[in-house]
């Protein structure tokens, strides 16, 4: 069959789960993360020949993050970095690849030196891409669902045969953030660059009225744009958590926005990115990434 | 087939999700909670015969819950005891039934008036089991993952043929709480005493030294106990969460309990009842609780 | 605090997959098990002392689990059976225990020797209660999806203030069959006896008008009460998956039980026992047992 | 801030179930799909002012998804298409989309007219990514589960000072089969070709030898290419599910392949693309969809 070949392809040992205690005090810290690790490069005549001679086992994949592990975390993208370095150069046909991990927040205890809790809500994401000598490294998270129990509606969309929603100017907005931003550089404080875009989009979903998903989450990414320029891209991809007031019209009760029936499907989709201005785009490090046009 | 009988059985509407907006003033508060009715009583016919009029269509149940949350919730013990009333007060071949209910937890984004986020990472549950004149409460959550990265150990276990796990002095102990306990009242405060035995549950976690899970959930269950005489039992289901100190002597590092493997399956399954000396036991208002001997 | 003491209690190993190939001849053979080991006896010292002496690690059912699969398994019940006498004969102050195994369905692709796929759909599952002398064995399973497009209906039912559904001869019928039944035996053809009671729900399922599900239910465990005298429960906790006929009269169109609507949640949830007349019970067996009443 | 813009976006409904019964005949149709609409077009006024003249409300999707549906749906990929003629041909600031829909097997009990069972284990897939003039369609399915108990091995990778793993030229060879191929033409039983292609798969993983994943899944690809001239481009994402030959030595067992430990993380993860040589690639249509290179 000589008309078929290999294109796009990868591999590697996927949700490696590191936990790092640093101890060198009374005061310990964790780090908990899942880590993947997938390499690309001249891997033709494994798929075409089942010649494995430049298969670096995942096995070994996994072995080498597990070692790394041992010299710190510090971040997730800084611990991806170290892998993408060590096997693009230990490797000669190893040209790029993609590491990934995500990593789950813990706090203390009480304040406490070595007791923790799992406290999210939400998970980090991290993406590196690299191919040859472009790295791009996509930061995120997902699982943080917020709610505005009222300063926000739908209305002034068009109206076709197939349309029974009425307008509305006071309803709950509610979805799950996910989100990822791609950034400029790979030079960074990557964990306090985190935290504080975090804390903008938490302060910006509360702030004034919600005309729709799709403007909250526009000013969302605009005021990251605008106070990270490190930060080129930012995308969203969330559910319109519906909330329908419940009908209680048959036993004779009003419901004026007291009580809601909080649906599971279908739900609104809204997926949006927001750019900087003539920053250069970065279409292929977002391919794999579930949801996000 | 005369030789065939219908014995214990209930019906009624499961996770009917119901969200509550206080909205009296411009503070507002939220209550999200995932309810289920199931009535029990004479509802042989329906079985045996299909004959219908006994009933309650679950669909009403479903009505009768957002109805109900009309009037407020305050929380879920109180709403399960309304619906519990209202059911076998409405319906004189209902003579019991089992109410549940699951709470997740929200807080305010930034101390704002009605925006919020789900914060967790606890779910509340509540379950009532009215049987005629006796109602049993059972109050608990789930998820609540926590872990001590010392002080924790497991030695002077037996040994025989299969066995080949190595005693130690330091290892981490995980688990994620899984608890139910049970109330000899029916008038409480049911919030305060929540938040209270879960702040009791996290300090008890962080003290002392840990010989084994066993020994940290009877010292959990004993607090508990101890502190709140409206308590007369106390059940735990946790996985022991292990984490294997990753053997790093291939590449010839040493790994003094710094970097851990988070494995999922096979897990420790630690399951225990505290109870208060003399009180009576209620095992029936257990059946159908996963995971608790 | 001696007024607390410890009841009910059990430990050990959760979770542990279990895969057997029988490669005795060119035709292999897959089993394929999800086997839980739970001990019960004398650990009261571990719990309110720490004292490990009486605790066989978990890490040791562990093991055994594994080696005991090396002999064979032939039935998830026989395996069950032998991890009981081994753990209470080996160790005098184990009284009895838990034993509990998944066993998930594989069948041959094409034929083939040695290639299969997990076909499902139901999970087997068997539980092994031993409470000294006394052996309860409880199989069942679970994930089985039914559904009848016509020969339902639900009439005839009580209406309240808070009743709104409306009467219908002519319904979607579908549920996700989870089941369990006891048997009065601990000698059997396990493996013959599932697949036969699996076929006789399948049938009667398919058979008449159903006037409820729980007509449909107990039609069900009649039959198999009937056909089967080693067993002398039967219980179901199934759900009544909705499925809304969509109302499409907002652009004009008649809908006669066309498209549905298939609902999430809530949904109805109907759990019965069918019983063989004058066979002693055995409650505490079902203790643990998730959504049956 | 008017150095940032909007760029890639899409919202509309997800995940409407809907269930189509053609009941013309005694003998029932089933089709069981969740179908999710998403619009692309000019939306920027939406997000930068809140303006939602453009925005056709995902509730009027979500109708039109189920009076579509009244006329039958005949495959998920003609759903699609007429979707997304309706919405492209109804709102000229609509350019294009992407809809997606996942369909359940459903298969007959004991071959009767209108009782079914869900049967999977595979869930179809399918894409329309409509742009301009432009339509890609992309098929596939995940859920699959396969394995090989022989006739698998893995030797011959390179080594360096991370490596531990040991050759094998015995080992089963197990994944979940999540694949998605792109055609090249909008006109086609697309219900038949894709029986055919999953039943192709299943024959080619039982052939012969496998020296790795990526050799097993390039024959794959290449047996579905070649058989497929409406088929440009497969790709693969597939776990290898790790089987562990049990270690048995600690109590003097041998296990020549006998008993496996079926571990859940980590675990290798392959993905691969096979390509028809010359046709055009469509990357863009792929953005999104989750795991694939």
């Amino acid at each position: 069959m000589s008309d078929v070949v290999l294109t796009a392809n990868q591999y590697g040992k996927a949700e490696n789960r590191v936990v790092r205690i640093t101890r060198d005090t009374a005061r310990h810290e964790i780090e908990d993360l899942n880590v993947t690790s997938q390499l690309r490069g001249d891997f033709e005549a494994a798929h075409t020949e089942g010649d494995n001679s430049h298969v670096v086992p995942t096995d070994t994949q996994k072995n080498t993050i597990f070692a790394f592990a041992k010299d710190g975390i510090g971040s997730p993208e800084a611990l991806l970095l170290r892998l993408a370095d060590h096997f693009t150069g230990e490797f000669d046909w190893v040209t790029g690849g993609r590491w990934a991990a995500e990593q789950y927040r813990w706090s203390r205890i009480n304040d406490h030196d070595h007791s923790f809790y799992r406290s999210g809500p939400d998970t980090r994401t991290a993406v590196l891409v690299r191919d040859g000598d472009t790295d791009t490294i996509i930061t995120g998270f997902y699982g943080l669902t917020v709610l505005k129990s009222t300063e926000s509606g739908f209305v002034g969309y068009p109206k076709d045969k197939y349309t029974t929603l009425a307008e509305t100017t006071d309803r709950i907005l509610a979805t799950d953030i996910a989100t990822r931003w791609r950034y400029n550089t790979t030079v960074l404080d990557f964990n306090a660059v985190y935290e504080d875009v975090r804390a903008i989009m938490l302060d910006t979903f509360t702030q004034g009225y919600s005309k729709a998903l799709q403007h909250t989450l526009y000013q969302m990414g605009e005021a990251v744009i605008g106070a990270h320029p490190e930060i080129d891209e930012i995308k969203f991809s969330c559910p319109n958590k519906h909330h329908f007031v419940a009908d209680l019209s048959f036993c004779g009760l009003d419901n004026p926005n007291e009580v809601f029936f909080a649906a599971d499907r279908p739900y609104g989709l809204i997926e949006a990115t927001v750019a900087r201005a003539g920053a250069p785009s970065a279409d292929a490090a977002w391919v794999g990434i579930a949801g996000f046009c």
